[in-house]
């Protein structure tokens, strides 16, 4: 067991009046942060909340989220971050799946929050809204305070985030403080690291790739500036001001920031783009190298802790469209059944390190199967090239990646399926210019069903949350299956004439 | 057990022709110097060194000292780095002390190998010529080898570094791989890390301020410029020409460079003078802040793997003469008798976190005083300020620290008291303009004794190392003790008239 300082404790001693988070109008030094953090830890302890605990929060970003999650790590807590953009009915089912003992949400979260906490008739979860301290002093921080100051547990779980597998079955990841400061130790090494550094956060807090955010900022002892949500004006506007080093982004993103930017340039001090999210159009790459714009792609997931490939600068140009290679405290290998694959021989990608996930939360199974004979099976399908630089050549086998969101096809034809007049559903995902993918819909209707394709997208609305929605939805005879009966995602387009773009 | 890439390995896929070291006129990319070390495992497997062996290695800084430290990574050797400054009687105890399977030697050391290796008339150890291999072509490296690659177990000791306690007895001090990485990713966070830097390398690899660089090359994929010895003039042709970010140096260094600078500048590029080995004369800083040299104060000892402590740049000039804050993975503490100390109360340096050895090779009893209830208290005596900055007042009660050597009065009083005529022996240090400190003698000789100053001289001069002779020995009456009886070396100035400046 490795045990580091608390390290926003450490920051804050260390940098007491550096900018750590600054939110629209707000900024927080680090020893503001660790006061709220303080703060929020002792009501919500008052509220009955204790170490162990697994902790769901209901919020945007913003500052509660931000306080929240330094307030449980003082508590002891395991943070379970809820996706805002699920229906009601999923994160009840998380709620329920996870063994929540609390649910926090923000304030203007109330009615949804009591409606998700309320688990069964007998059920109803405790909540407890995060409440930020009015007045901030900056505490006078001594070097006698050391020695009390709480120790993080590198073991110790920080937060369990769902994500869908292959299956469509969400499975809670394990996310350790191990992973995130490996994590954000692999990235320094890797993207560099000026204390000067200033990170732009515009992606969910809920997902990974926003959350490990968060962690660097205390680790590293940076400044983050968050966005609430995605404005492309607003984002340019803060890169230009908010004097913004690194940002965190997805395709979908860089293509309206480059819209929006129209023939202004970003200043000079912003050094990296890092873009995540599934694999970027070349198109786009080639128009951000055109331009200067540093964009360094990376590929990971929830159960790598975010980036675990990531092309270093000094090759962006040089390999254009590769993910890169793995972090330092990362090991990759590409297994083609048996083997390890060639060069340029396609397998799939596996991991291990200490920034991968010990397992699912209550899936002995699902971890079973992820982690094979010590290497963290992802699904994906890659290369790699002579000079070891990964190529991804899919995301899991059906795995469709919208705005930076995972769409699971599976999840749309259960809920397809449960139409009566649906007899077949199939789902897979074509290119989309503004989202990188979006799903569409194949439907083998049942005989004398008199459901269209407009009937089961009303269906669909209050059933799936809004970026799951099939753009389209066509009405065809039986779909492709192989002899065990397995069905063929990838041959669905040849169903309809002329296929989906 | 944590394990991780081995990192020499990883850097030689990641930039394999990106320089690794610089020595004189000879420079070798990653992939050269990982060519140089799997050459060097191999002959040195042939010829029977084992993993788990300790394997000591008497060199100068140069390629033959960088090679057999990852020659001895990859085989599972312990390293034990020889100070090619002590006498051969000193080292012939350490060999023996350390249980030294093999010794390792540059060509030119051969002579001295072979009495040093003489243990005993029936055991002399066996020695082996380090040998470079003489053509180096560039491996091929492709991403199929990833997986065969050797892991590093962060729990295992790389080293055994012989330092002196405050008794004088020396004692090996074990360096783990954890060590190193944690005080490399440590120091790294502090001073900011740009895959561009590149580190000059003048201290002793023998010490740990010289090996630690070794290790942060590899793990940041950074050049070392290697200097065989210090020489004022070459270290600041190298820092203009060689494209020097930082150094690691000592005070009698900097005010070297600085005579030798004159009225040029360096350039902007050097970024860091990471200044350890004792504390730096103010006069020194506050010439070297007037003229705008980047100097770093740092505290560190071989048992915390080099630095511990160290004043960020942003503090330098605000908080000059202090040490600065604990790197992010030590904790510290001042604690003064039975409590921790309040702001600006002095006490004895307490430090823990995974860059802290766990203790001494063979020595349970050495280990278990040095580990005080989870900390490892170091002797030395400091302050925090209010701002939990460090000061440190003394090192170790009575320690002497030349040129960034330790000497221990204890040892120089032994070696004195070895001398028929000596009846009472006491040491301390003096400031001394160009190395910091230098020891002096006090002798109380018994009565009808014929020896003098110089007779005592002479005596040492084959029974110590040449930085440990007193540069005076002071012939007196009885010295001064406690009620117990214990030596008072702080009083011992006042025995001579006028007192040593």
């Amino acid at each position: 067991m490795t045990t580091l300082p608390n390290w926003l404790h450490r920051a804050a001693a260390n940098f007491p009046d550096k900018l750590a988070v600054r939110c629209g109008t707000t900024d927080w030094t680090f020893a503001e942060l660790d006061q709220q953090a303080t703060a929020l830890a002792a009501s919500l302890a008052a509220r009955g909340i204790r170490a162990g605990e697994r902790v769901a929060l209901l919020a945007s970003n913003g500052l509660p989220f931000v306080a929240s999650v330094h307030a449980l790590t003082r508590l002891g807590g395991v943070l379970v971050p809820l996706n805002i953009r699920l229906t009601d009915d999923d994160l009840r089912w998380q709620l329920a799946d996870v063994k929540a003992a609390h649910l926090l949400h923000e304030a203007h979260f109330a009615d949804r929050a009591a409606n998700i906490a309320h688990l069964s008739e007998e059920n109803t979860l405790p909540m407890h809204p995060v409440i930020l301290a009015a007045d901030i002093q900056t505490p006078s921080i001594g070097g006698k305070k050391a020695a009390s100051w709480d120790d993080i547990d590198l073991d110790a779980p920080q937060a369990i985030i769902y994500t869908s597998g292959t299956t469509g079955q969400p499975k809670g990841a394990i996310i350790t403080y191990g992973m995130q400061w490996w994590n954000a130790v692999g990235s320094a090494l890797n993207l560099g690291h000026d204390p000067a550094d200033r990170w732009l956060a515009v992606l969910p807090f809920f997902h990974i790739g926003g959350l490990s955010i968060l962690w660097r900022s205390v680790i590293y002892g940076i400044g983050v500036v968050v966005h609430q949500r995605f404005d492309a004006a607003s984002v340019n506007q803060s890169i230009q001001e908010d004097s913004v080093t690194i940002a965190s982004v997805v395709s979908v993103m860089v293509q309206r920031m480059l819209d929006d930017l129209g023939e202004s340039v970003y200043p000079q001090s912003l050094r990296c783009l890092l873009l995540g999210g599934g694999p970027a159009p070349e198109t786009l790459l080639r128009a951000c190298a055109a331009r200067g714009i540093p964009v360094v792609q990376t590929y990971g997931m929830t159960e790598t802790c975010s980036q675990a490939v990531t092309l270093a600068p000094v090759d962006a140009l040089r390999k254009l469209g590769s993910a890169g290679r793995p972090l330092a405290s990362v090991e990759l290998r590409v297994w083609n059944d048996d083997h390890e694959a060639d060069p340029d021989e396609a397998g799939e990608i596996q991991l291990r390190g200490p920034t991968i996930t010990p397992g699912y939360a209550e899936r002995p199974d699902a971890t079973a199967r992820a982690w094979q004979a010590g290497w963290f099976a992802t699904g994906d399908i890659g290369t790699l090239d002579p000079e070891g630089f990964l190529y991804v050549l899919d995301r899991r086998s059906d795995l469709i990646i919208s705005g930076g969101e995972n769409v699971y096809p599976a999840e749309i034809e259960a809920a397809l399926l449960a139409h009566p007049d649906v007899l077949e559903a199939g789902v897979t995902g074509v290119a989309d210019a503004q989202w990188g993918q979006a799903p569409i819909a194949f439907v083998h209707l049942r005989e004398g069903a008199t459901a269209d394709a407009d009937t089961l997208h009303t269906f669909l609305a209050t059933r799936l949350a809004h970026y799951k929605q099939p753009r389209t939805i066509y009405l065809t005879g039986p779909l492709p299956r192989n002899a065990a009966g397995k069905l063929l995602r990838r041959e669905l387009g040849k169903l309809v004439e002329p296929p989906p773009a």
